[in-house]
């Protein structure tokens, strides 16, 4: 999946200090912004400056379906998945409403819907199938797809940060897609599969029982999985290998990653898996109400921005912490100085 | 300090069925935007309707020094207040950049710091005294005063309200004002005083040691208090006579109160002893690092939406919470229905 030129490389790490004496020079109290100072530095790092900004944010929201979807897996018929992507192109859901409340564009992608659509300027059609296998009963793709998979994704990003982009907050939609995550989680931490398996969009006692009876029927068809890519074919779908192949674009090209619940966390922990450096250019945006997802994050050591108790997906979640990313960035770069604004900084001044 | 007419009424709670019925027919799965959702029914019945939203929202810093900086509960000299002040007419402090940043107006009020200011026009001047006496010694202020305070904060809201706003955070600056506002969480939570008391803007042990002995010094003087403005007259500032003052009139108006941090919760202490209806009208913004928030956050019942760690106080952590709230509403008002967007809503459709 990854050859030798295309290692993520780490952020500016140097620069840390050089950051932290900024922020320590600004009219507040020494660590007063708390995690908003934490924010400053990693992007400062990311993008090797001590005046970091953030430039034609924009939200992807990667569709595609699961052939699990019809194995009874979530609450939702698949045509779901179709119909909320034709709800993304009206502007009419709730990643419509937030991408611009907050200031961020849209596009689409189907990775792998299960029904073909007219052209639309903001769908990018990078359809690997009608959905994938259904990995109840076996693998959700070849590893040549998941490849495959991954580039494109890759080719979204480079689109987007070609056209002058250095924020991507990864969304998804595809029915079924918890289940996908819950299993790579499992994979890539070794919790126990049933500490990551939730409600999804909203199963019932019986259904979550339906849910967790047949993950555990996957995962007897995974003994053979040996590396990331094999996991990825084994359990994911198609809008979550592209995430993860974006993802890595991402970094490689020192934009921020921002990393919304739990498939786009599950997308990471797959780039995470092949090229560890990625994290550096996360910023996690929220803990979603979906269980296992406060595991997974700690898995990865991350501290999300918001505890905000959604669990809608989309994107959602990371739209909602780009004004924070804003406003860390603008302390950073707008704040007077102790000196400059003549303020004693101790009892003896 | 509040007569017959000034009582604050409840929220139009008889909207929350209207409200939530209208969110379940949204395109997410019931529930699934969590406190967004909550967020959206408690202003609907704020502003008694289906179709919310925020006008004009504007930050309020109430500013004003305390004799006991004096008696060294501060790591900073009472300089400062008027300092930062200063700096916040010059639109250097981190309020100013936040308040750009997140669309707000901002406004300073001098409630009581102990230095004349030049006028300007972000400055209003409501000035009682340059500084409170010493509650280490005795009463802060009179409760004539106490009562003179709120009622010009109640002025200060009318005026923006006047100008069509309609959502108000609640922020200050007045070192010493950690102290102030620990007192007043002793008083009426009647949690021990120790776990009131927090390192304000950064004591170091033998600070906070010091801070703690002057502090026990000041409740032994507060025997005989026994309402609540006998116990902002003993133990508060009159930038915290002024927010309370401010936040009970903008109740009456139903406006959005943003409750800030540590010392705005503080002064909400003191409206809810007054008027417990003020609280329906509160949105609390994040949970700060000052010791003893979270306490007094939970003895209100209170939900923050944030917790970033901060602990600067001057509205920093309300208006971060603006975007948060003004999405809520957006997705209210601007999403589409299943019906109108035509998306299936069960396994059976």
């Amino acid at each position: 999946m990854e050859n030798e030129s295309s290692t993520v490389q780490p952020a500016a790490l140097d620069l840390r200090l050089a950051l932290q004496n900024k922020l320590n020079h600004l009219t507040k109290p020494v660590g007063s912004l708390g995690l908003l100072e934490n924010l400053a530095i990693q992007i400062g790092m990311i993008q090797n400056t001590l005046n970091p900004q953030v430039i034609k944010p924009h939200v992807l929201v990667f569709a595609g379906d699961h052939g699990a979807a019809n194995d009874g897996v979530s609450a939702y018929p698949q045509a779901v998945t179709w119909q909320m992507v034709e709800n993304f192109l009206q502007g009419g859901a709730a990643i419509n409403v937030l991408a611009r409340a907050n200031g961020l564009q849209l596009k689409v992608i189907d990775a792998g819907v299960n029904h073909e659509f007219f052209p639309m300027p903001d769908l990018i059609s990078k359809k690997m199938a009608h959905g994938t296998a259904s990995f109840v009963h076996g693998p959700a793709m070849t590893t040549d797809a998941a490849e495959m998979a991954s580039m494109r994704g890759a080719a979204v990003v480079e689109r987007v940060s070609d056209d002058g982009c250095n924020l991507i907050v990864f969304g998804e939609m595809g029915i079924g897609n918890t289940a996908s995550a819950a299993l790579l989680m499992h994979y890539f931490t070794g919790l126990p599969l049933d500490d990551c398996i939730g409600r999804g969009t909203g199963l019932d006692d019986a259904g979550l029982a339906r849910k967790r009876a047949l993950l555990h029927q996957a995962v007897q068809h995974g003994g053979a999985v040996k590396t990331p890519l094999q996991a990825l074919a084994q359990y994911g779908g198609f809008e979550i290998a592209m995430m993860a192949g974006g993802m890595l674009a991402a970094a490689r090209l020192r934009a921020i990653i921002v990393v919304d619940g739990f498939i786009s966390t599950a997308a990471m922990l797959v780039a995470h898996a092949l090229q560890p450096n990625v994290l550096q250019y996360a910023v996690f945006a929220h803990t979603s109400g979906e269980q296992g997802h406060a595991a997974m994050l700690r898995y990865l050591h991350a501290v999300p921005l918001l505890n905000l108790q959604m669990r809608l997906g989309e994107g959602t979640g990371g739209v909602m912490a780009v004004p924070i990313i804003e406003s860390a960035l603008r302390l950073l770069n707008q704040m007077a100085t102790f000196k400059s604004a003549t303020v004693s900084t101790t009892l003896e001044s």
